[in-house]
């Protein structure tokens, strides 16, 4: 499965009217802590790789709590890496056992999800903690042939929304905190 | 809290009679698959840490999955150790984030534990596999220095089910496998 992702900075309250009008559906909104480790052993940074317990909240409840390997890009065109991830009881407990293996929290990522489905694509409106407003269009494709017209879509929706995929950005969330923190 | 334990070699046929004629409750049994994680930043025999995975089932039916940081020794009068456990979802995924951050599955210890409590003491027969059996009678005490006097009660135990607390085994399961490994 190939995952397309688009995402630009933007103004939410400019773009939720323009999603209305054109019949998107409004899927709900999430609350996400995300916590990412740096290990005793490897600087994650250079080899590509994250460690992270995610936990998710709708109206201040939390629903879920998970921890994520992503591995170093198998391949850098359709942005495909390994991800394994897997669910916890205890974010303490987690944390407490990383922590006693060398690995210590480096960086904390909070936002708010609100999810729109719009064709086939699914729209995100996140609004990140120390750095504002996002929207970000994503859609999966099984044939590597596809990805192009996909990502092709991807763009065209965010024209429809008044947003310029030109002004794609490319950087994770984590990274442009972190790239802020170095400034 | 304080653990004394104390643990023999013992044929369970001889025990079984004479803990059943001295009105000792028989908890129940369970079978315990425990893989133990080599480090890839530490020597855990050198640091005397332990990482693993506890697969346990009741009758062949997996009840209950844990994974297990225990920490060096804090204290050695009274075998204190610091120990995380938090229950997990999927050995496969939790096996997979070990092995992409670099931790290796270095060794397996698999047992039958059948639980008795006779007094304030629960009294344990381990079946091993590749070791054989053994008893094991412990109990925990908040006091420090209560701990000499349950130890005594320890022995006292082991001796009226016939058996020799001079013969005690301070080597953990663990322990006694990788020494025979590597005679």
């Amino acid at each position: 499965m190939y995952e397309v992702e688009v995402k630009v900075r933007a103004d939410h309250d400019d773009v939720r009217p323009t999603l209305e009008a054109r019949g998107a559906d409004r899927i709900g909104t999430v609350e996400q802590v995300d916590t990412y480790y740096d290990a005793p052993h490897r600087d994650f940074a250079d080899t590509d790789e994250a460690l992270r317990i995610r936990r998710e909240a709708t109206h201040g409840e939390e629903t879920a709590t998970v921890v994520t390997y992503k591995g170093p890009l198998l391949e850098a065109e359709s942005k495909t890496r390994e991800e394994i991830e897997t669910p916890i009881h205890s974010v303490e407990d987690v944390d407490a056992i990383l922590s006693a293996l060398g690995f210590e929290p480096a960086a904390e990522v909070t936002k708010r999800r609100e999810r729109w489905r719009l064709d086939s694509y699914l729209v995100t409106l996140d609004d990140v903690a120390g750095l504002g407003e996002f929207v970000e269009v994503e859609a999966e494709t099984a044939a590597e042939a596809a990805i192009e017209s996909v990502r092709e879509g991807a763009y065209d929706l965010l024209r429809s929304l008044d947003l310029d995929p030109e002004e794609q950005i490319r950087t994770s969330y984590l990274g442009l905190l972190l790239a802020d923190d170095a400034e």
